[in-house]
């Protein structure tokens, strides 16, 4: 029987019966396996978003999925591949997507918030949104591609070199899969995160992780580079505290990545990024090679990355998930299995 | 007569006799020809510095000089080379240093600020830091040199092309200077000043130039640009407003140059950098090939140097120089001749 769990406003979410889109020309439906809970998901339950999205929502974009139905048009699967989504629609036709840009398209749709999403047993998206993943590669670690995407981008867009010094502000699931990807490119990666459950589960992940609360990240990070600094700091906090760090641990000339969402602007010293001639970049989503990367990295097998599923819930237990990311305790990545 | 200007601390220059400093092995004493009043200096003599400087303090590093004395071990130079100072003397021993980037060397001495300038009739520097001029160009341009490069560098660092949409936030000397150097790149370079001497001196260089309290700088460049934002703003006001609108003006993946110093930390919307993929960089002085560029450029005759500078005035004006770029009234470049 078809399921579907629906956002109505109000943190509220109703669990229901799914419907099955048929595929137009170019599309596929998808009959999803897993799909994860994203930082995303519960800006839009806790109504951040509500000015965006339409309701009810089928949110979630973290997912696997077997092809399930095949549209007009589609050639290149067949009905049982294991798919993943890469999540973006871009219009093809403003200046982003002119200039090669079209993962930031300025109309973009983004699937599972702008139109619907994982959340539900049958998924109907354009074709040219999948990536097959190998055989070997669980669906389990499927829903995990997307966010590895987006580290993929992150560590790409920094050019994160062998031996490079790299420190991550914030260790949640993005945190954490940065910093494992900057260390699988030869990296020297350290996270900084407040929370100890995950400053714990850090190091169980074989990452150096400290709680800047209790340790002066600042001096050790200059201990740990005679006095030069990092060469790239990954800002996943979005905090404050982060904003302000992140300059005082740079080297000359290093890089730091805007990877969190600020909803505020904060105060950020360009004393220092002229002192020093640093250099900041943003950095959002994820480019169709980044894609790649992921499904190549995660099948691999080298990432732990049943270390970063906390738990494994039914769709109904989505609000519980969201319920349990609000606490702030002892959870990672929630993955819903359908 | 050997003279000097002396800053004395609380908005006092004491113009009075010079020494000439013997140049020990490897220095060279010159004979200043013209010296140019900086920013830097007016923030000196502003008392924005007096912890960091030694006073009596003669200042001064925009300049050009003959050589007058050799010091033994300087095999290069002959007496009566017209040369400018590049007036930077790194510790060699630093991270920065190691990393080669001994312009922004950890333990900097910027010659003029951290130890005596060329606001005096002889200057002992030491011979690394010398520039030969070509024959043709002027002592009096080559008082411009040092400005010229501090805008090569900004331009070399940003990499500006051919057909690059560049924006210029604050057109004081060195805006101007990068507008004119980004424009000899090939760029379309827009300069926007709220003082309106300033805003007709560039159309007077033949530069774009509008004030934003009077346009609205933001749609002016999404107009020029067919709805996609400028490839590189340089923001050299060093306000609030500036660093707010930078953020606005750029295209997907532009680049704002931070070659202002931010004496406060402004708020920066670190949101739009994310979605857009904006990236920053910071800039500090010059390297040696930029000087080199510099002269090279002011050689070629095809830059409006002359335009630039307001007046030329004697040594002992130094203080009524100070006064009259307080007044912000119709100043740009004034120059000292010794």
């Amino acid at each position: 029987m078809a399921q579907a769990a629906y956002y109505e406003g109000n943190r509220t979410i109703r669990h229901g019966p799914g419907e099955l889109v048929e595929p137009k020309y170019g599309e596929v439906t998808l009959k999803i396996s897993h799909c994860g809970i994203c930082g995303t998901d519960l800006h839009i339950y806790h109504g951040a978003m509500d000015a965006r999205v339409e309701m009810p929502l089928v949110m979630g974009h973290e997912m696997s999925a077997n092809v399930h139905q095949l549209g007009a048009g589609v050639e290149n699967f067949v009905i049982g591949d294991k798919v993943v989504v890469m999540p973006l629609a871009p219009c093809g036709e403003c200046p982003a997507c002119a200039a090669g840009h079209s993962h930031i398209c300025h109309n973009l749709d983004f699937l599972g918030i702008d139109t619907p999403g994982a959340f539900q047993s049958y998924w109907t998206v354009p074709a040219y949104t999948l990536h097959r993943m190998p055989a070997h590669l669980s669906l389990k670690h499927g829903a995990l591609i997307e966010p590895l995407a987006v580290a993929c981008h992150d560590v790409r867009l920094a050019d994160v070199k062998a031996g490079d010094q790299v420190v991550v502000l914030g260790g949640g699931p993005i945190g954490m899969l940065v910093a494992l990807v900057a260390r699988q490119a030869g990296a020297d990666a350290l996270v900084s995160e407040i929370n100890p459950y995950r400053v714990d589960l850090a190091s169980r992940l074989g990452l150096d992780a400290v709680n800047p609360h209790e340790t002066d990240l600042t001096k050790l990070v200059l201990q740990r580079t005679q006095g030069a600094g990092a060469d790239i700091v990954f800002e996943v906090s979005g905090s404050q505290a982060g904003a302000t760090v992140m300059t005082e641990l740079l080297r000359t000339r290093g890089l730091a990545v805007v990877v969190a969402i600020f909803a505020q602007a904060p105060k950020i010293d360009l004393f220092r990024f002229f002192w020093r001639e640093l250099r900041l970049q943003g950095v959002r989503v994820y480019e169709s090679e980044d894609f790649s990367a992921a499904i190549e990295l995660a099948a691999r097998g080298t990432l732990p990355l049943d270390d970063l599923v906390t738990d494994i819930r039914p769709l109904k237990a989505l609000q519980s998930g969201f319920e349990d990311m609000d606490k702030g305790g002892q959870v990672m990545k929630i993955l819903l299995e359908l």
